[in-house]
């Protein structure tokens, strides 16, 4: 707890100072920019050596210690650095954003001034299908035909809520009433203040490809972009130890102990009384976590036994 | 800490029970109503009674426990009761609701279903009229002639954006990119889970006459139809205590007391001195703290001195 | 989102029922006990069905959906069950137990009344032996000559702090002051209110063996008495997906595609990439990223390539 | 939202940089300093600027604009700045900083690491007395024959203390359990990074005269040497608006009214009417919201009417 394990000027990052107030561009209109920071890959080092405290050698280098404590859940030292973020991003994306609730936000307001005259466009190839399995998904594009007339309409209405916006204000309406039409493609802006642990949740739910495309644009940005300028080694253990690892839950186990030893027999047995290989009609009806399993031999480069 | 200070049925309020389920309706098609509660007045007493002990002789009746722990910030005990609504509210009103994070939150998804076909209406008699000194504030309603305009305008917006959001679909747009344009007065639904001292803050700002009509609508619901019932004793000392409560400021305590006490021309210096008494051709200028004591003078009956 | 799909009876669980009040003991003079609670698996399955909307089929039983929602993070539907607990614990254990903030505590005063007049004992067989290579770990224990002394010890030290305790209230030192000196085994209790999300967060650290053994102690009666009868099938999904699963990070995953697709070298040629196979004197160095994959594939029964 | 409205070049407050890392001494062994921090009075501004948007004159001054924001309850801006303190404060009073939950926290860990070798010392002169009529307080101090005899007993607790925990160490029992009956005086580290709003909540509380000295000392320093360099504009605010601030409940309110316009018959029958002027043998009984309005009288240099 002496003086040399701490630093007294603050940690200065180069590679995020020279990026500070930047605009990085994500979807037609809005952007993701740092304003400030507090903290890095230092940091978190300079508190987790608070908790070792000055009894202990030094064995091991930054790098180790900080893969360590990601990968062993000791999130505390990730606590203390802390970053805060300018993003302009559409209200229906930001609806999705401001679930994350450890974070502090001021965002631009509709009801003290004059909405953001900008709302989010989509291009005629970018009109998604709705996927069949996943309700919650998309799957392709439109083609160019469809997607034009798509566009067209998109157009029109957001011109007319435009127009009736602008005719409530003329008019004398409140403001707080006369952007109740607004639609949820309009831009907002927002300071948004998070420290690095809960920044990182955000990042795995949101990078994630299950995350809609939209709020996912922000977050790539925010990681590829940021996190890795500001705290490399971090951002390292993050995709190695969270974003690309693989789970097995216990029953995943069972059946995957009996493939790599070879009992195949035992696997199928093992999946059948977990009732994953019910039939109709001689065919397997859907179960999700077979289906996973699958997926996870297939990445293995295993074929499944069933 | 012995038995005879805890309760070990489930604390149950009859008040409450009876209208477990029951829709208040809330503007023209918004609703709130209560799923579920842990505690009340009694959970308050409760767990106040664990931090004294059982050395402590219970002198206090529950009443004057419980205005005596609101009035002076000991809101843990109040954390310990707990209620759980189901919300119907416009998207615009639920973007200030979400502000509040403290709380538990399941919302309807339009990525995973239909949005809800129903969008916040106004009455040709309820369009508000911008303030002129409040930025975020109306004052007064357009006549019937401005306000049957405004509402045929609000329909035709309502009525094409969900014509588009049809449309949308029909072609088989992923929902989740076919709700990008819906107005924000779309209704959403929500199951909302908060503790009784942070139910309370929320009332404290949204029951307030600065708060939108729209949210206020639904503060004032919980709180008089909701809290009332469920926690009688802590809804009176919440209303005396800080609803109905007046602050003053160290600046106006300063002039307060040499008002009260007969010394006007004192009162008058020190109010000179803070710099709220400056004057452009010999009128005093907007000072929003001069404005504010002015405010509190006239609420007590007393004449401001300058 | 009709009542269909709503319970308006607030849920009630029988098996936590028979038990409310009831203390588990833990330690030698802990307990832990239900107080009152909120929800269970039922609540789970009406909150997330208000997130799926009335459009949804009921495909999926209640099971499969909690078990879904469990391994796919949607951990807000967890969050609308809530439990409050009463437990008595030495002080020591509260430091750490204190530590998780999403929770409502309500703890005893020994600042407004008398501290509990209990402390922790150990028994001759229960002293631990620091471990050598986990700096906060421990690994067996004493003989009992050796415990018998250390329980002796330990007795006249709690014995004189309390002395010290009695003495200074009786001459009248403040209790606020008088407590200073009481020994962190000192028994405290507490009232403690958390949702079942953040107490599944509680469990999978403090269930860990690597858990200090008192916190697990009171960490497996929470789990395997209470959160067992509360919500069994949450708790059976908690075991699969969290407690018993595991986890392989990016590095490992290319290792183990190697091995299980027969390419051994290629597997040890990665290793040596990653720096896992520094040798001194032909020794291999301690590298802890090796040795957790080495101690995964012992646990699946395969041999390490190295 | 443009540019001029924002400083890219990270906030710089040199009355606070000219203390970075200087240790303030509290109690007879502890202290705080500052390690890093993020924003200052400016940053309350710009991020308030964000939410009124371009649109907006920039009417009022900063002083202005931070007052009004405090005095409202706009605390939102108030968390866009951030500090990280490194403290060394007795176990005691660390219970009671830890129960402040928006915060992050680093401790030594003496599960790791040897405990911290201080224990807070009481002076002869220092021990205070029970408080006859504040459960939890106290008022004055024992004379300094007393108070030598209560330090010397004091001394020889520490030193037992001290030795049975070296004796446990020197044996190989695992520092965790080895520490189980370390005093509460026990001086432990931690790193804490708190909002400037939730710290301003955490001094309101504990600088609060009712808070125990020991955490009072240390929320002393914090406010009038940290927070004071750091955001002078927000502290003085905090101090008037705040610290020195005086609240009336509704109650309070109605029987000021009648004093300040010299109906002092109705004020009196409406503390009866609120049963605070109930007698046993002709003597006021105590009720402590008549009390409180009383101390509030005679601070504003009024009799009271009864």
């Amino acid at each position: 707890m002496e003086n040399q394990t701490e630093t007294f000027e603050k940690i200065k990052i180069d590679a995020l100072e020279e990026i500070l107030g930047k605009k990085f561009p994500v979807l037609d209109d809005g952007f993701v920019r740092v304003v400030d920071y507090m903290g890095g890959d230092e940091a978190i080092v300079q508190a987790a050596r608070v908790s070792y405290g000055k009894g202990t050698k030094k064995v091991s280098e930054d790098r180790g210690l900080i893969r360590y404590l990601l990968r062993n859940f000791h999130t505390t030292p990730f606590e203390m650095s802390e970053i805060k973020l300018h993003v302009r991003v559409p209200m229906d994306a930001w609806r999705q954003w401001i679930r994350h609730r450890t974070a502090n936000v001021n965002e631009y307001s509709t009801r003290y001034s004059i909405a953001i005259d900008a709302s989010q466009k989509t291009d005629a190839g970018n009109w998604r299908i709705q996927a069949v399995d996943n309700k919650q998904g998309s799957e392709g594009f439109f083609d160019n035909a469809i997607g034009s007339k798509l566009t067209e309409r998109e157009e029109e209405l957001q011109q007319f809520a435009r127009e009736i916006y602008q005719e409530r204000l003329q008019l004398g309406v409140a403001r707080e009433q006369a952007r109740k039409d607004l639609p949820l493609s309009t831009y907002t802006e927002a300071y948004w203040k998070i420290d690095l642990h809960n920044l990182l949740n955000f990042l795995a739910l949101r990078m994630d490809t299950h995350a809609q495309f939209e709020i996912r644009s922000y977050a790539n940005v925010i990681g590829n972009e940021i996190v890795s300028r500001w705290c490399p080694i971090a951002w390292q253990a993050f995709k190695d130890y969270r974003m690309n690892a693989m789970s097995f839950s216990s029953l995943e186990l069972q059946i995957l102990k009996q493939l790599v030893t070879g009992n195949k027999h035992v696997a199928l047995k093992l999946a059948e009384d977990f009732g994953w290989l019910n039939k109709i009609n001689d065919k397997l009806t859907k179960n999700r976590e077979r289906i996973e399993l699958e997926e996870k031999l297939t990445e293995l480069g295993m074929e499944k036994p069933w």
